[in-house]
């Protein structure tokens, strides 16, 4: 599927400060950029840094004095969403994993899976396969967490948000990923732009490492997982900021779009196909 | 029924200190002292504190000089538990509450009951009475919280109990306390003797203020509501700690002892029988 | 000195709630209300209730319909601050203290004075009188602590504040109160009208119980103590909540005044003064 | 100068669970392994996984049945610890920094750097030079937060330990890196061996990252920087903990050894010599 994202972000710093942006759409099969743009008002100098393994794709952007700053950025990108019958994919126990996804088992800001470990196992560990352990995490959140917009900040782990059962996407994405970590099922924190989300704005979720694929699962159930164009992923939301500022900024507006380019084409994923039917934006691990 | 209850505890002390203990069996109606011996070996000052308004019996001792000081408490106590048919104890609205009862729908150190706010109305909101919404929440804490000595301290507080799911009875009796206080039902952290208890150690659990009762409720289910003596009560466990320090000490030994006097007559109360019958330590609060 | 308060507030609500407001200046020595005037608009039934032992002043409404409430509070207050030698106080051991001060040493929802032993020891614990160990206290909070409006919320206690170094005069009080009982002196919250605070707003501070009297304490220094009306006082912000709400509710204007009657007479205490002068809105207590 | 170092770890395990072990010496420049032997008794597979980017060395051991497992290792390595002028040494902006670094200012599990900003900055903000900076900091931390075995556990993070002032050598190392990154300085987790620690055991302090170096610190001051051998490096103890056990297990024994095999030649850096030299174990990073 093809879409068209966008987002025009408009700061005030300040002074002199060096921004870290993660806006730009992931450049990673099966996901691929057709064309981009990517403009900063007044023109400053930036550049584009790639981090290793994960391939997120930042711009540092050095801005040398206070004022207004506006980022445009524009791409068209074509998004191969697989497929997978859930019933084909299998735990994969730690004796097998990789060292690239190991980190992704540990506990981090945010998510703090060494406190979660009978939470988890009490509550998801009689089930049997992995992928319907996830499923039934994201559903258990669903039911648990409100999705109220304004109830949590950028210090809220998931700890809290199993108290105070209320956030927005990042906390419901925080409190799967300490769960699945905790029953030793690898998961990491997926940003992305999405279709159909209302408002439209970036959107949070996680994928579990399943049967060899980074699986997408989205506990807010907000927009169908085929509807999602990867930015980046992380260990959690520090990894993979929409903005990481080295000096003080305030912004001013926020502007996110995503279209898909033939709309007649988009088949949503439904709630039920999703008990079958598992969705990756990544390639098999090996 | 006629308690012989019993405490002797063995500190080290570096240097002299005050400490403020809390081993006395209360002296309220419906529980009357018959008999009580208070010593302090080697012999030191010592004073009878008693709390308004809730009557918990501390003694001041002054402690002079290091070393070790033993601290031996027996006595005889008449314990005349209130059964109350359940289905006649009717919620008691914030309008028509005693100034007495409103700080127990506070938030208190180790019950942080605005933090429970959607937990409790989303779990327990829907359930009519008020009796049965806390034997629900009683029940909810003893299928997601494990008993487990070691795992929890003496700073640990409701929040984190909802997350690691383990702890004693003092970590039991604070989630109860925050649910309750949620869902705005006066609720109070109460210790005491409990005879049967296995193995025999001082004893937490909660009361909630219903239909002009505080009635006794223990989700760790222990012991039967009618084998329990009361200590003292208070917001939670600070209020009524077993000792308050003022000063550093190391407890070399406890010895805590709960008897009936006449064994055959004791007739423990079934968890069947909970679920009608509510039972009370305390007088109708008008 | 004669103050002038009022308050005027509007609530909107969605659906019949009980509040309990605590917005009246204090009617004890040496503190006197010459007159005063509590209106609610529209007019609901409400209620005066009078907290044993610190005899605050809390209107229970029972606001029987959603919509908008207003509220308010007039009132002619006599003052009488007591002004004290510094030198004259001295600390009172727990050894000395009265049933009532106790639970003052006692950590609270929002003072976790438990977690704050070695803190409290190790930058105050060296100095000598209670009251220039308090005063050293407010001294450190204010160079360490920013006033910064909006960067807590409702939920942030003084361990909190300690690691984020900012707040608004609540958080500085709580820190203050979690400090002192550390250290073994009673301290507790105090909210009230305060004259000279730009904007105007209900403000808080502490008291710290030394040498028989509770003196009050402000780490802000936002206001001279002798500008203080005292509306209540507890274990923290949780006993003494402008509004303690029994349902939702939304605040949709505040508006809060105070002024002196003769302003001619008004001797605002300096900075230095305090260094030597010890201000108290009680009587000795005995 | 050359080590040998040894750990013989024996745990107990109820069940088939997988390990994974963080106790082998580090093996890249200025950091070589001369000889190594590492046995599982009994005999179980066991697999080298080394981490990128950092080399970590982890050992993936499959204990296949319930009972006692006991882990040997023992190397000879020669480090030669680069001495370094810490004048010449000067603050990497963000600006400049590689992917590879940019993590290392994030927050992370048990180093919120995103609470303590204003901490940072106000404490430490004002000193020029980075390396100036971070000796201020662990000078700050040893002479704020005592070293005391018993007072933390695997779920202390660096906010618990500005509060609590008590704590050991990775409580130590957890608010030094929070700190760091909080002043915009990479700061990474540094595990080892260590000559003259004691009693022996594994050692833990931090690197911060300025000149291009990382370079080390120790606020526990216990053993001189020269005399650490690199186990692990990571974000905090999670990345890098000497066991991560996907199972239960109880450690029954840990014995640790760090020796110089030439001991005349070990010259202890003082700390007066700190303040002007800085140590890595670690490689120019371009």
């Amino acid at each position: 599927m093809r879409f068209r994202v966008s987002s025009r972000i408009e700061y005030e710093v300040r002074s002199p400060l060096v921004l870290l942006l993660n806006i730009r759409a992931h450049a990673s099969e099966p996901q691929r950029i057709l064309k981009e743009t990517f403009t900063i008002s007044p023109k400053v100098e930036s550049e584009l840094v790639i981090t290793e393994p994960d391939k997120n794709r930042f711009d540092r952007v050095k801005v040398t004095k206070g004022g207004r700053v506006r980022i445009d950025y524009r791409a068209e990108v074509e998004v191969d969403h697989r497929l997978l019958g859930a019933e084909s994919l299998r735990k994969v126990s730690p004796a097998h994993l990789d060292q690239a996804q190991l980190p992704y088992l540990l506990p981090s800001r945010y998510c703090q899976s060494d406190l979660f470990g009978r939470f988890a196992w009490q509550k998801f560990g009689a089930i049997k396969d992995a992928y319907d352990q996830v499923l039934a995490i994201t559903e258990w959140i669903r039911e648990n967490v409100e999705y109220i917009p304004g109830t949590t900040n950028s210090f809220t782990s998931a700890s809290d948000t199993v108290t105070q059962c209320a956030g927005v996407c990042r906390d419901f994405a925080h409190l799967g990923i300490a769960i699945c970590r905790a029953l030793n099922i690898p998961a990491r924190y997926f940003t992305g732009y999405a279709y159909t989300l209302d408002p439209p704005d970036f959107h949070a979720c996680f994928e579990a490492f399943i049967g060899g694929y980074w699986i997408l699962f989205d506990a807010t159930r907000l927009v169908p997982a085929n509807a999602l164009v990867r930015i980046g992923s992380g260990r959690d939301a520090a990894d993979v900021s929409l903005c990481t500022a080295f000096g003080i900024l305030r912004t001013l507006r926020q502007d996110v779009r995503c279209q898909v380019v033939d709309q007649k084409l988009f088949q949503p994923l439904t709630e039920e196909e999703l008990s079958g039917t598992a969705v990756s934006l990544d390639i098999k691990q090996t």
